[in-house]
């Protein structure tokens, strides 16, 4: 018989068919194979993009020129506006605002066919301190109250450039997902008087069957609520609720696991398209780290999210978490 | 400038592209077109399918056999089973219940490669007569607590069987979106002492812009808070929390607004994919019904739904539900 999860943050319940898990060669999902071309994220392609906002490059190289690292530029079609006021305010019984916000790209390498897991270590620590950079420097704009960091790799995931990149957005307002996990998670506070997410980490470091990788300052695991077979999340030991402000050890660390996490899920499917966002907390507000806990969740495009999903938040679940974190902890990279 | 909107209900936000809206030509989605062949689904095959539960059919025609117009069978391969202790329990900080509930499907017309809006009004009545009596009988089972009907038509939508079907669960508990729906209603409720349900559909009717369909119990309209590109729903105009219990004047008019709404849009996107969802009060639970509305949320498969709506509740509507309901509007059955 499956069972039947609830998830302890946000109160989701999730079908986990725990009897007959999907191993990896169940799953016919779309492969992702970069076909090239001219690609305005390349080295040398830099006049094809808006003006660089950042860049971690070579001494003595000028901005919107090759000899960068990472680079990020404003998005070519922005969703939201910098400029501009939010004018809030009802239509009839309906309540609207300007598109008022910011849309970045974050260009993670020069290589157009290098994922996360291809890089050195070191370069992924660049991109991960261009992040927590942006973050910090978005944040001074009073009127965001949300950024929103999230990366869709390959076709699959809905990415519309090939070249690795992470897009940025600042809202106006916290959107409703991270509203019902942080009062998830101070429901929980408000009872306990502890983190629910160090909660759940003691909890997996206890049963340890979830558990992906580990090291000083990380942990990738495969939550007991997976909405999807093989997600995973990854999640900072140390409670915190913004991740902007890592030290250069966590940085550090969180590169390695990243770059492994990837690394071991794209050697049980390979050419995999997947997304994952960094669920941080809300900016220009107060009070709210006590009792979030920042972290990235990862989701492979293995499925297909159909009717069901959308319209009732109810996801099935055809491998249990168990079983896919046993199958990325056996791979070697 | 884009528009952020509200959503009243839930509190969604989405940002709607009103100056540049995407008109139907702009979007590539796959077409789907039934490739026929051997299916459980069809008349004669009715032994390959689960016993039938129910059936409207021809005088003196046996259960499984043909003769039969719409056609209820268990899932052959449930999400969730109906016999056994729902047996709650916890698992360290985590929570959670054996899989108990039922998971039916329901076939819509003997016609492999007919849809709703290819059927005459007759036919589509029985489909929904059908629905409600599968309703009523299922909320005799006082360990479910919530009925979802949805329907995935087409391959992009995740039909696994080409042949057109609604499938029913029956669950154990409200799932997190119907809560908030109902939450958010209870909320206006409370402050307004009116339905919000109700006054969405005095707010559409003052403002026209918006509606496709209207006849004397129902009306069909793009939501000002619109998710999806040509995201459709459908109201009764009475106010009334649970679907199963309409009138037969009701279900004749809204055989002819599902029927003509999907119509319009197969004509505006031929060969579309879509999923319905019909959002229904709970069951076996009192109360809600003088602030819940029941209603179907209908979404095209027209874009693809990637990490940044997954991971935020956050939408991007390419086309604004003015611009989409004029389109529907104009077409011609």
């Amino acid at each position: 018989m499956a069972e039947l999860r609830r998830d302890p943050i946000v109160g989701r319940w999730v079908i986990v068919d725990k009897e007959h898990s999907c191993a990896p060669k169940d799953f016919k999902y779309e492969q992702y194979i970069p076909k090239g071309g001219t690609c305005p994220f390349c080295y040398g392609s830099e006049a094809m993009t808006p003006p660089e906002i950042d860049s971690i490059r070579e001494p003595e190289t000028a901005p919107n020129t090759p000899g960068w690292q990472v680079r990020v530029v404003s998005n070519k079609f922005p969703a939201l506006q910098v400029e501009g006021e939010l004018n809030r305010r009802p239509v009839g019984m309906y309540d609207m605002s300007s598109g008022i916000g910011a849309h970045e790209v974050l260009i993670e390498t020069p290589y157009h066919a290098k994922d996360i897991c291809d890089l050195l270590p070191r370069e992924v620590e660049n991109y991960l301190k261009m992040c927590c950079r942006r973050a910090i420097d978005l944040a001074k704009d009073k009127r965001f109250k949300y950024l929103m960091f999230f990366r869709n790799f390959g076709s699959a995931a809905g990415a519309s450039l090939e070249h690795p990149h992470t897009q940025i957005i600042a809202l106006p307002m916290v959107p409703k997902n991270a509203l019902e996990e942080i009062h998830g998670a101070k429901s929980y506070y408000d009872y306990r008087e502890r983190c629910i997410f160090c909660d759940i980490i003691r909890q997996e470091e206890q049963e340890k069957n979830r558990i992906i990788l580990e090291n000083k300052y990380f942990i990738s695991f495969c939550p007991f609520v997976s909405r999807f077979p093989f997600e995973i999340w990854i999640m900072p030991k140390k409670h915190n609720g913004a991740f902007c402000f890592m030290t250069a050890e966590e940085i550090a660390d969180l590169a390695v696991i990243l770059k492994e996490t990837i690394g071991k899920i794209k050697k049980v499917f390979a050419n995999l398209s997947y997304n994952y966002i960094v669920h941080s907390a809300p900016i220009n507000s107060d009070g709210e780290v006590e009792y979030y806990h920042w972290h990235i969740e990862f989701m492979p495009k293995l499925t297909q999210v159909a009717g069901f999903e959308w319209g009732t938040g109810f996801y099935i679940d055809p491998t249990s978490p168990e079983i896919a974190a046993k199958y990325l902890k056996e791979i070697k990279e």
